[in-house]
């Protein structure tokens, strides 16, 4: 039994401007010895108090969607999780840069699959890219991923490729399209790792549920 | 086998000023016949397109924690999702009264389990606030709700109770309380709802895992 998978975003930025998300900041110098220039200036914007290292305060005041919205706090800490590698609960330079480079690589991936230029992934381009991913989900199970990771609260259900609804527009964001993919991938991980024998079904007390999606960004 | 529970805040207002997050915004006039004055202008003040109707963006630009932080959009669409009884995708005034009761409902629990006054719920605090609602959770699992809904992005694990380390504060604010509180309730239910034999072990596929986890808030 196969759950499909993927180790990191596959398509490198296209070059196509606006729409995705990333860093909003101004400019500032002062380069270490070695390190890139373009880079530590990114860093120096987002340590708001020079203490060297960035926090997830620091951090989500720094990214923005393409739609101006400040990324939500659980992808900042997706973020800080992922390449807080010293567990320090900050990220230093050399961290960041791997962080940064994660942020690019997804930023192409989001204009990829935002076929329509719209600055949003609706439930068809989200299917499609999990599709890319090797993730044959159930329509069912798109239409919950859309639900919960696009704009809107509630609505009627409508399917994975639905039209906006009386309720508005159900885009999802920069911001939670990388958490919608991320957390698709670690669920799938988590299964995977509790289903020893592949049969496709796993045998779970409470404890190791509830930590299963408590792990889960 | 009983995973605890709770159905719906049980601790009112204490009146304690502060701390908690809620409604921040202007006053209107012009409530209908009937209607609550004073709950007429909360939500005039909230439908800013004066469309009659609360959409999940307007209900997130109406909603700060005690910090004046927005709410997480993942907590306004759990609330959404909540009251919005006629699945719209939006809160009409009859459903806006009982969100409006049960967020003041939640600051009544958020003020009685910040016992230090600091505005954010802290691990020790969290975890009292789940004992008191029936759930008696391990150390580990509440340390994996303290880091989930906290503020901070990692840093070393020191149990429930641990002190802000070097990383900062990792206090929970008020939208993230709710929502962790809600989520350990719905993962019980939902655990609850599979255990059909009352034997704490279910036995579960990746479908019926995923759709479980995704209709989390």
């Amino acid at each position: 039994m196969s759950y499909g998978g993927y180790d990191a975003p596959r398509y490198g930025s296209r070059g196509v401007p606006g729409g995705a998300g990333g860093f909003a900041m101004g400019r500032q110098a002062g380069a270490p010895p070695g390190a890139d220039p373009m880079l530590w200036e990114w860093f120096s914007a987002v340590d708001i108090d020079r203490s060297g290292y960035i926090s997830a305060g620091e951090l989500q005041r720094a990214l923005i969607n393409g739609d101006w919205t400040p990324f939500d706090l659980d992808t900042v800490k997706l973020l800080m999780n992922m390449f807080d590698t010293d567990r320090s609960g900050t990220i230093g330079f050399n961290e960041f840069s791997g962080l940064w480079k994660y942020i690019k690589d997804w930023q192409g991936v989001f204009r990829h699959f935002d076929r329509d230029r719209s600055g949003s992934i609706d439930g068809g381009e989200l299917a499609d890219a999990l599709r890319q991913f090797g993730y044959n989900l159930s329509p069912q199970l798109l239409m919950l991923l859309e639900r919960k990771y696009g704009l809107k609260g509630s609505g009627p259900a409508s399917g994975p490729s639905s039209f906006p609804g009386a309720g508005g527009s159900n885009g999802i964001t920069f911001d939670r399209f990388v958490r919608a993919c991320v957390v698709v991938k670690q669920i799938t991980e988590a299964f995977a790792r509790l289903d020893s024998d592949r049969d496709g079904w796993v045998q779970i007390n409470y404890e190791q549920f509830m930590r299963t999606v408590l792990e889960l960004p």
